[in-house]
């Protein structure tokens, strides 16, 4: 078994041995720029961790798990069009640096050198590998959707949100471990569990997220704590306390949110007040732990001996006890 | 062998099949809008036009006539955003209709559907069929990029000019027709003159396409004649004119392209009189000619039977025909 550390050092390898020095180079520049922004490569690693897992090559897997990392970057730079966000780690994004046309058409290149990737798999499984990636691109298309639709609401309950997620985020993790799982030919049982799995840490992981939003470290987080909370952004931690205030609190709650007037610091340490009030830090950590179970219970499932799935299992834990 | 009539029919009633009635709805209705909203369906005719040509059954190019057909719808919501477009068939483009995000997504979503129903195609060849797929989509934004350069340019030539109008038109209508063609086994050297025959037709096509916006006949062309003049569009007509113009000529088209003042009318009729007397049009019409001849050349060297192709050449007289 190889660990994180090596397949992400293989992954970053790869990565920059593919090839975009291509013309128009407005086109082909962005996808290098985002390739070359780094990140801990989850995706990839996972792909490869799953091969892994199932006895197969690594290097078998290498090209879906290059697949999934362009696919992944592509979301990046069109959700940071919709979105408006000017940087992305630390970097100005695609539309930013360039423009709105460079970012649709670059992103859109991606998804089809994505689609090329997956097809230099080294497998007589293709057809299998983009149905289950294809499922998952549209899923997340779906989830992109879905939260957009979520600024225009009022009331999204914790399921809502909880599907919202699954699609925008989860199922790509679920995506990659099956991926490398189908190259290394795993039977469909597995791959069901493998994928289940991804699933369940991809919620858990989304959840820590939203907390660490609001309740994680500044310095270690790398980003001002409450940014969630000064864009009134529907976080699970917002829908949590929405759900448990009283009368009197969500009016409260409403009244910051609906606020212009307000200074920005006011209304972060106002809102925090309230979560802490309704306790929504620990409901929240509570549906983490649970999602957290989940997909433990889903590797439990996974016919290799329990040895070989303690990386998956480490990987998992890492995740969540991040601070940053 | 099918008539074109009889294709199309085939393609709309398949078209009709396709089910988007998902969630979220945002997503999935302007799929069906945009392929609802008619036209030659010249694309999906064409691969399973090249599926009859070699003996293949249509129906199992079916699967990649859509596919073809809904990539091509998904590249005219993303540049109907780029360009700005509020109209498309004569109705209100996706992001009028709905948002800018809607239409990203949707569109993002499409292309993925694009390979999923080229997936579906009943083929020992799928490999191949993704790989001719997917060069051309990737060129089709490398021609729009371009395009969309070419914007900032002032001294475009005629050779940069067929290079993007093959990229961003002419590569798809060759793609169509090799897909059909692989679904179909053909050879590889069939392959490549029927792939070479679309791309020729296609150059054809778009310099016709040129040529009616500022010389057709308005009622057919079904919109205002000029309207690329009016748009400053660099167009075959507009970039042979700055190359057959001597000093002075140069400078009048100049003025009328920088001017901001000038009536649209009036600087339509002048820049149209600079263009006959330089007779843009009959060197145009040349070069169009040009890849016509170039298009049946290899249309003569595919290895079947003379009778068999009097479609395709039939099909290509018709769109050069046209007036509108």
């Amino acid at each position: 078994m190889n660990t994180y550390k090596e397949l992400f050092s293989l992954v970053e390898q790869k990565i920059q041995q593919l090839n975009f020095d291509k013309q128009p180079k407005e086109l082909y520049e962005p996808i290098s720029y985002m390739l070359s922004l780094g990140g801990k490569r989850l995706r990839p690693v996972l792909v490869l961790m799953a091969a892994d897992l199932f006895d197969g090559d690594v290097n078998k897997a290498i090209d879906a798990a290059l697949a999934v990392e362009v696919f992944h970057n592509f979301t990046l730079v069109h959700d940071d069009i919709m979105d408006n966000s000017d940087i992305r780690r630390g970097q100005p994004t695609v539309h930013k640096k360039w423009d709105q046309t460079v970012a649709i058409l670059s992103g859109d290149l991606m998804m089809i050198k994505a689609t090329d990737l997956l097809c230099e798999t080294e497998t007589s499984n293709l057809k299998k590998l983009i149905s289950i990636f294809n499922k998952a691109g549209a899923e997340v298309c779906e989830g992109q959707q879905i939260d957009m639709n979520f600024e225009k609401l009022n009331d999204v309950s914790v399921d809502e949100y909880i599907d919202m997620i699954t699609l925008k985020t989860a199922v790509l993790l679920g995506c990659s471990l099956s991926l490398g799982a189908a190259v290394a030919n795993a039977n469909d049982s597995d791959l069901e569990n493998i994928y289940e799995f991804g699933k369940c840490i991809g919620i858990a992981f989304q959840i820590q997220d939203d907390i660490l939003d609001s309740f994680g470290e500044g310095e270690k987080v790398g980003k001002k704590i409450g940014g969630d909370i000064a864009a009134n952004k529907k976080t699970l931690l917002l829908i949590k306390a929405f759900e448990l205030a009283d009368e009197n609190t969500k009016n409260e709650l409403q009244k910051l949110i609906d606020s212009t007037q307000i200074n920005v610091d006011e209304k972060i340490n106002a809102v925090l007040k309230i979560y802490e009030k309704l306790t929504v830090r620990t409901e929240s950590e509570k549906l983490q732990q649970q999602y957290l179970t989940q997909a433990f219970s889903h590797l439990d499932k996974i016919n290799v001996t329990a040895d070989k799935k303690e990386i998956l299992h480490n990987t998992a834990n890492d995740l969540m006890q991040r601070m940053s």
